[in-house]
């Protein structure tokens, strides 16, 4: 669906340079684009494609505005200008209203006339899907789980039992929901389960990604915050906390009963554990452990960059004789 | 379903101090309890909140008997006796015998009259679901796959083939048994694939998390003997076998052909490469990867905490210059 | 299906050493071996085992030629010569063609009539599955994906959206791929979804294991070249390039836009940050994190061992006197 760069200006609020009537018809980037595409600037390290880009248009801020040989469209913050224009070229496609005959919908259950529940998905007793929610195929919404107005689980998802999906969310395909929290009491039989009564409550425009974990809580609820993003592969253990708006970049995991604030950003495979807490405006670098509340915002770090072996291996000696080193230096001052 | 604390404590043989027609229909936090709520006390941690809960009763041991206002249930492991009484206050709902008419079940598989098959879930050829045992929706039992009596898979949960699971297990969602190990030949053409042929035996009371992996054998096969308890997404490679009652929390990884003890315990995103042997009562700190045999039970460590980044890079760029430390304290000790 | 030896050698042009008429039906590990089963010899570790096997014939190279007591047969690559005769004694099981009742197939949709569709698996709009294809029971193969000729999908597994699939591929159950790249604009509302519209383009014969996940392109493709192997629970992230023949074990990471060489080899748990370039041939110790741009062939390591804890916590505090360290020394060079 091509659109006037004159009714993206109008639509969004944004300065245009250049002529209102070409029409752009699909976003790419600047080295890839067509004389139909919309491209955009978001970082500097992709300014010297900008005098050469084929793009109809570029979204970018001003600084950069005169480089481009095509029109502009000029905003303080372009990746989220391109972010919405991008959702206009390329819509997420509609899912049909109704109950596929193939899914299987429990008698209790409650779906909205406006809700799309997909081929083989499932929807168990007293769950309820709410307005324009999408049920992907294959998807399992369980017992007393609520996927809020607009909401969409992607095919193959999971929502084990007691879920509140607020509105807005996606969560992604091959994502469980509500899982049973690790709880285990030790006895001379060995291991004995302790009951996960608890469920998981999850805010207004959240997204979980493929194959992420969140688990029910043990007695109280797992809670994720408005606006919160998650990636991939996380694991986020029972009774764990995620305040708004803080995200997660994929293989994070967060054990169980922590509290993280608002705004945090957690680079990838960066990981928390159990029973502490972390304020609020935190960055945790890539593959760095949280051991200890943190109340203190900023960037935190934990992480040793590879390097080649023998290298490593010269390094990692050199440190186990730090001992030595430590006796060999008070040797000398004792003289 | 209300339960009078006199009729617990007879059930589970412990002390009661406090009236026995008090009943109790829920469990709760301490903090959260209200006045039908059983609460407990499994760590000192939560002590100051004793004197102030709303419990009408509360499970711990002796040295807390006297701090909560109402009634206590005592116990030497009170973790355990709250594990059996929660079972009680919220048991699992039941799952109704037979096959749901969505499910698809080979001609060839075997299911017992008192088992349950859910909607959309896939029994293969040859596949023997035992008594009492619960396939949830959307899971698949493969070819040859055994599933003990009483074992649950839950909602989209794999086995894939060639698993036999033991009694009483819990298989949760998106996880996924029998897999291919990673097996490949390298040739002139390329990687070849080396046919996975061996099988997964899995013990009795065993619980596998959300989204966990378990490989199937190259040849002879994957074990997980009684009693083990697997968290969320874990890796289990080929030919590994995991000794009786051994725990691995979250993200714990374990490479090919490697054999773990009885009563390990692998902290969270734990690991242990491939081809060794772990003896008995061996626990693994968070994130520690073990590297060789190890024969003395007892606690390994190998993670570096995170700390604000400033310090952190301070601290890499002088561990770094430690090569030209020891020259230098070399020189001294030639003067 | 037994296969006599003399057969085998003569198909697989290899030396045999032994009576040709032998003949063998199943493969077993040297110690485990029957006189009907074909075992092999990959690795010194286990050339022990070879005068006592009661294997019917073992594949090996000609430097232990000599030391089994029954027949043998020699190459100067045994595993990959196993591999082959492993298929032939263990074939996959054959998936009947056509589409399973329970299957739903959208209108748009073109099946092949080789191709097989599992029970309750979904085939979205204008999908495609070619000649020989095999899609599991409960898979999902969305808008638009192309499965091509020879390749599986194992039960449950899913391709999100704009996935081609090339020949002879397998994608293990739980995969995910094609699921929306972690892409969010922050705004003054919070983070904002910037659509994912890239596909995942992946060659032939690529194997993609069970719970990994593979994200499509930002605007451009994710690649994954021909030949690569991918293990379980790894995370691919948004406009990844992998070059033909890399292998990479379970649970590694590799963040988005990072572009990696041809016949690569990734341990466990290894991981690569985004944007940056991996040359070809290149190996990547377990768990260790590549930061920069590798223009050098060969091993990058960065993982320390674990060991037992308190030793571990000495060293630890001991490194991180290291600043103190130097001051000292400083002091004695200044004497």
């Amino acid at each position: 669906m091509p659109e006037r760069l004159g009714d993206l200006a109008d639509r969004f609020d944004c300065e245009l340079r250049g002529d209102p009537d070409i029409r752009v018809s699909r976003v790419a980037t600047l080295s890839n684009a067509d004389t139909d595409a919309l491209s955009f600037l978001a970082s500097d390290a992709y300014q010297a494609q900008l005098p050469t880009t084929s793009a109809a248009a570029v979204v970018l801020d001003a600084r950069h505005a005169d480089a481009p040989p095509g029109a502009v469209l000029v905003s303080p913050n372009p990746y989220a200008l391109y972010a919405r224009i991008a959702a206009v070229l390329h819509p997420e496609p509609a899912a049909p209203p109704g109950v596929h005959p193939g899914a299987v919908v429990d008698a209790t259950a409650t779906v909205d006339a406006s809700a799309s529940v997909g081929p083989n998905a499932v929807v168990a007793a007293g769950a309820r899907i709410a307005a324009a929610a999408v049920i992907g195929a294959g998807a399992y919404v369980g017992p007393d789980c609520v996927v809020g107005e607009g909401s969409r689980l992607r095919p193959n998802a999971t929502l084990v039992r007691a879920v509140t999906l607020g509105k807005r969310g996606i969560i992604h395909s091959g994502a469980v929901i509500g899982s049973d929290g690790f709880g285990n009491a030790m006895t001379d039989a060995g291991w004995l389960k302790v009951p996960q009564v608890g469920g998981v409550v999850i805010g207004d425009d959240v997204e979980i990604g493929a194959n992420t974990t969140v688990d029910c809580g043990a007695i109280d609820d797992t809670v994720i915050e408005d606006g919160v993003r998650i990636d991939n592969l996380c694991m986020i253990a029972h009774n764990v906390r995620i305040g708004a708006h803080t995200a997660m970049a994929a293989t994070t995991g967060i054990a169980g009963s922590t509290t993280i604030g608002k705004r945090c950003l957690f680079a990838g495979n960066a990981a928390a554990v159990g029973h502490i807490s972390i304020c609020d405006d935190v960055v945790v670098l890539g593959r760095a452990v949280i051991t200890h509340d943190i109340r203190e915002p900023g960037a935190y770090n934990g992480m040793f960059p590879a390097e080649p072996a023998r290298n490593w291996t010269k390094f990692v000696a050199r440190l186990r004789r730090i001992d030595s080193l430590q006796k060999r230096v008070k040797k000398l001052e004792g003289k």
